[in-house]
């Protein structure tokens, strides 16, 4: 049913028309590849000659989507390249389709010199929604401005195992705060909240749909298996959020599976739930062959072609990252002609996300104008910013900090993370990064003298031939290096010791491939408790800064007389942030995203959990966390005030509405992040302890008070699934806990919902 | 409407006719006292003289059940007391109606002067069905001599986490493996698979209904969020086999939740799914004040009365063991007048069980064959045989074992559990436990010398006012005590050294009361393993004894040259059945009902895991287990062969026929366990890497062999919960793994079902 006009090159008609039109005059073949990609890190196609020499002799029929994530190249290369690639689909093709182009924003674009964010799980220490969303948004700009036009990102899933290697790419253990971060990445990325990228910003495809953070024993690829209750009520809703609120357009599945199917076959999720109920308008990608572990992996396909049919069936619009399950749909098309119906509907939603994003007008990119957006100096303010928000400080025993540079002669910055310049994973290398060392030395300034020592190793990581190996040095190897930190220590005003991981220690596990990232223990590896122990011992007041991939059991550091920060990894601006917060520039502002056990033992230890489940200690262990949820330290105080609720009574129609003050009674300017924490007292189904249903941060010049106004909804942060599974809210008391975290409550009330 | 006649009382009349004669003429505060207990236990009673007086005072209206669990008093004494008790009830009461009395199984009757058992976790380990039926029957028989009508036994619930300190209690990790104990155990203490204790044993209310063994983080009391699949796969089917297969009367519900629900609330659980899907038919008691419970733990109910509306009407017929719920019954129905419908239901199920154990005709045990049957020389050979069968040889480097009296002139037994007694919990204390050196003593004879030293302290546990404390004393403290051991180790021609836990330090948590038993390590306590390495250090063959509630992670023990016994606790054959194991009069033939892993990080570390779970290794542990599930060590040898498969290609509705042959090619006569895995190649949902389909233990002397045929059904073997939740039987390849434990695979083939 070919038009003679070809109206799908006509900009004026509907996009409705201009698919419709395109796909009627697409051969089976043609449509095949618009649900495929081929990826700029595919080796063999490298070895050919490149990905644009795989284009030219291997897609004449086109392609769905080029797999741009970690872009080693520069940024005007970059636009080379895919501009290049695009031109050949537009004129070398039979149809001339453009591509997607598809890319990893994490934290940052993962590309060659743009900017690097704190990981997620830094940006969400820093609980600043607005920071966040303008991260994002650094983010989705240089990605788009080097040519790309979706990005697998963010990671909504919850992290609650610091076992598992990628705690760090998640935003927190928390339903509402990742719903709430979760709002910002998408909206920073697509550039607001209408689902429309525009020219410059990319879509957003959250992941991994879904459950993906509950892999049992933190081993990644392991099995999800989660009760429905906990699906519905902590798992689902940042994803819902995302889709309804913020038209997140792109959906990358999990690697799990949802009730025994997984993601990648299960249409329950991916149709019924996810497009039926929730109403999501875009498309759905896959995990990196995914679609062919349905058979090789998860059995669940006796071959690659039922794995073909299952996904697609399922509504997996697009196989990443090299169409290696759908490489195989012609034949799994003539096994069964009726699947060709469903291959239809996902090319309608790929060419559709075309169309709108205006790639058959232009799909190239600016060669001038990448230069001027990557890393350009507000993206660099922006990366600074959040990496100082997103230091938490846990223990200022006696004051240590701030330091007081006019007080210090030496300070020994110490420890194997003290020049490491990490800035975790799904990130490309470059040079120009801050080590906390380049920080202190940066801001030391003339009068201040900085000794360095690296005190010990973490770990070495090896290779065996078939996996991962680790190594850690013994005490006696490491004696002397420890013995020289020490000694520069005694000699100081102050030690900063830089402990914790590295990214090869706390990363994604491929377990098909041998390469580990999970751990057993959630110990600092190596002789960096015995570093940390005897810098301390010299008696020279010690800041400890902690920086890696999960939150490490550190019970005997938490117990000395020492300053304790947590970092994460802050991005480009590293060293700078840290610094700012030693000498005092800016007061730490940071809480904990995700609760930090005293040890693995007592995993899980997530704040949320059911009431009956939380409060129970072991024999053998000191009760509760180590550091609680919510939880972080500055260097004022701030005083909470005068709660009031409008109504005590209100009717389930209505909204909970609240007031507080709040003042910075401390000696300095500073944030604080007011906490509302809310416990149904009385339910039909066995509740949570408490929820976390607002936060705000709030930043107070000295002496200064303001107004928090906050305002609850029933349906929205009191309701959840009851009995019969469907989501519900019940009349009854609620109590109010409100303060600077979790446990550290300085207002409460209580309401009755009539 | 009262007949004239009492046809009550008349033995002629149907059961029903009985039945529905009584309750007519009951008040309702009658009716509410058969749904309640009180408890011999009971310390408010006993004050004011004791239950006799409290059953005269406070209960005219009659009582439903009298707890006398864990009885202090001797076999005739108890015979005297609850004969008293019956006869007040008939002969005091108005409508004279006897009470059921409950007590605990769970490794014999729990009651002074009983036979005491192994703990159900080593009677696993003997992977002998009849034996463990034998060890029932035992338990049963003793409870009834002495007036018990109910066992609040077995524990059914999967004991897939080793720092829950109820692991103990448990028959393993399995679910295939604890279904046969299971269905031996109901048998034994029901005195057959036909549902009729008759006179000499009792019901059976297995427990804990349903998902109790997975409280998240091996925490007791926490909740228990499972996913529907493992609920219906792998929790169920063990209660769901003792209903239909060894007809079950009684069911105890678990403290936990299902879909958020608590049991004891849960009428889908206790009515739809036990009675009605299943057939029970019996009745439903609580766990110990789970009824209110409801209102002030799980918050599920506003009031108590809610909470008895809730419970009665979900199918809770007994609330145990004071009716501290149901005491308020008579209020709820006040203020819902319909539950009293309710109530006649659960009376019914209870008049109609005391009628059919003749209760109304006799309820009385007699005081001479109750000191002919508690701890008879058959129940104690019984004992005997099952500890015996209950060991387990982890290790035997350099064939330390079996000892050669000949060849030794001293054998040193040291370490804390070389001279303890103990016996696990659940049981009354008695003195006559054979300890590990008083079966070694009894076995040495005269030529042998045996010297002892403890060595090492395990913990003290104290109490702080509020809660259970652990102290464990430094090395410095024991060092003394620990060089005398190992001097005698070292002038020893060989040392045992036996270590572990405590009674104490593993055992139920009652967190309500501060009461610990969970631990967050699953290390030995203490400086056992520093007396354990200088022990070998010395020399001397060493053989190490592992003793305690729990699986414990010893990979430094596991690398020793050394012998390696697993015992959990042995009963009160303990030191008898170990020296007979140690000197070679049997060849040990346990074998792990649960895998032993490396340490606490790795957990879950379950054999039958979904196969994307299990085989995926931290960056900071060694790989897989530290012994595998169905694991355990002979003196001599087995050969498997011969695996022949009637068909390989087999129809779904027909049975999967295969045999094999084993030979005992060893120098000694032995028991080997015969175990089936069975791997499911290709499914519609995720499935477990394999599972335990059948196993069996056969006795072979040196050269015998003998022939085991195989018959497996695969509605029962091969079915699981597929995509919509119903169970099916899907066709398609099996693989069929076969060997002495569940990586030790001697016979391998595949059938197809067709």
């Amino acid at each position: 049913m070919k038009t003679q006009s070809e109206l799908y090159r006509d900009p004026n008609a509907s996009i409705e028309e201009r698919v419709e039109d395109l796909i009627s005059r697409m051969t089976l073949a043609e449509k095949a590849a618009q649900v495929q990609a081929v990826s700029l890190r595919d080796s063999t196609a490298a070895e050919e000659g490149g990905i644009v020499q795989a284009v030219r002799d291997g897609i004449s029929e086109g392609i769905g989507q080029i797999e741009n994530t970690f872009d080693p190249r520069t940024p005007i290369e970059s636009v080379r390249e895919v501009n290049d690639l695009q031109r050949i689909l537009l004129e070398e093709t039979r149809l001339g389709v453009p591509a997607l182009i598809g890319s990893e924003c994490a934290h940052g674009h993962a590309g060659q010199e743009s900017t690097i964010l704190p990981v997620p799980i830094a940006m969400a220490s820093s609980w600043n929604v607005e920071l966040v969303e303008k991260a994002f948004d650094v983010a989705g700009r240089e990605a788009r401005a080097r040519g790309a036009h979706e990005a697998h990102t963010p990671v909504l899933d919850l992290g609650r195992d610091p076992r598992w290697g990628r705690i760090e790419e998640t935003l927190g253990e928390d339903t509402h705060l990742v719903t709430q971060m979760g709002l910002a990445a998408v909206s920073g990325l697509q550039g607001g909240r209408d689902g429309d990228p525009g020219s410059t910003h990319v879509i957003s495809a959250p992941k991994h749909f879904a459950g993906y953070g509950q892999v049992v024993g933190g081993r990644n690829f392991a099995a999800t298996p989660i009760d429905s209750l906990t699906m519905a009520d902590e798992v689902y809703p940042p994803f819902k959020a995302v889709v309804q609120e913020a038209k997140a357009r792109g959906m990358m599945a999990s690697h799990c599976e949802v009730d025994g199917v997984p993601a990648h076959g299960n249409r329950r999720l991916l149709t019924d739930l996810l497009r039926e109920k929730w109403g999501f308008n875009g498309y759905v990608v896959s995990d990196y062959n995914d679609v062919p572990r349905l058979e090789f992996f998860q059995r669940v396909a006796e071959t690659v072609e039922d794995a073909c049919d299952m996904a697609l069936t399922a509504g997996m619009d697009m196989d990443l990252p090299v169409g290696a399950g759908y490489a195989n749909l012609i034949k799994a098309i003539e096994i069964r002609p009726e699947l060709e119906k469903e291959l239809d509907v996902s090319v309608r939603r790929i060419l559709s996300l075309k169309f709108e994003l205006g790639l058959f007008e232009n799909p190239f990119v600016d060669e001038q104008a990448v230069q001027e957006i990557v890393d350009c100096a507000e993206h660099r303010k922006v990366a600074e910013d959040i990496a100082l928000e997103s230091i938490v400080m846990l223990r200022n025993e006696g004051g240590i900090l701030p330091l007081k540079k006019a007080a210090l002669r030496k300070v020994a910055v110490v420890g194997p993370n003290a020049d490491s310049k990490q800035v975790g994973n799904y990130t490309v290398g470059r040079s120009e990064i801050s080590s906390f060392l380049d920080g202190i030395k940066g801001a030391a300034g003339d009068d201040l003298e900085i000794s360095h020592a690296r005190g010990c190793s973490i770990a070495e990581l090896g290779w065996d031939g078939s996996q991962t190996t680790l190594s850690q040095k013994t005490l006696a190897e490491e004696e002397d290096s420890i013995e020289k930190a020490v000694a520069l220590a005694s000699a100081a005003d102050v030690a900063v010791v830089c402990v914790g991981g590295t990214t090869e220690t706390s990363r994604e596990a491929f377990y098909v491939d041998g390469i580990k990232g999970d751990r057993a223990t959630l110990d600092l590896l190596g002789n960096q408790l015995e570093l940390v122990k005897r810098v301390v011992e010299t008696g020279t007041p010690t800041v400890v800064v902690l920086q890696g991939g999960r939150p490490y059991s550190i019970p005997e550091i938490a117990g000395m007389s020492v300053a304790l920060l947590n970092t994460f990894y802050l991005g480009q601006a590293n060293g700078d942030a840290l610094a700012k917060v030693l000498f005092g520039d800016c007061s730490p502002s940071g809480r904990l995203p995700v609760t930090i056990a005293r040890s693995v033992g007592q995993l899980p230890m997530y704040y949320s959990q059911k009431r009956i489940s939380f409060y129970k200690d072991y024999l053998d262990e000191e009760p509760g966390p180590l550091y609680p949820f919510g939880f972080g330290l500055s260097y004022t105080e701030f005083e909470y005030s005068e709660l009031r609720l409008k109504s005590v009574q209100v009717p389930m129609s209505e909204t909970v509405e609240l007031s507080l003050k709040i003042r910075n009674k401390g000696a300095c300017d500073g944030q604080e992040v007011v906490q509302v924490y809310l416990r149904d007292r009385v339910a039909s189904v066995v509740r949570p302890d408490k929820l976390l249903v607002f936060f705000k941060k709030v930043f107070l010049e000295v002496g200064a008070e303001t107004t928090i106004k906050i305002v609850l909804c029933p349906e929205k942060h009191m309701s959840f699934s009851g009995r019969t599974g469907e989501r519900i809210v019940e009349k009854g008391w609620f109590d109010l806990e409100i303060g600077g975290s979790s446990v550290d409550i300085s207002l409460r009330s209580s309401f009755e919902l009539v």
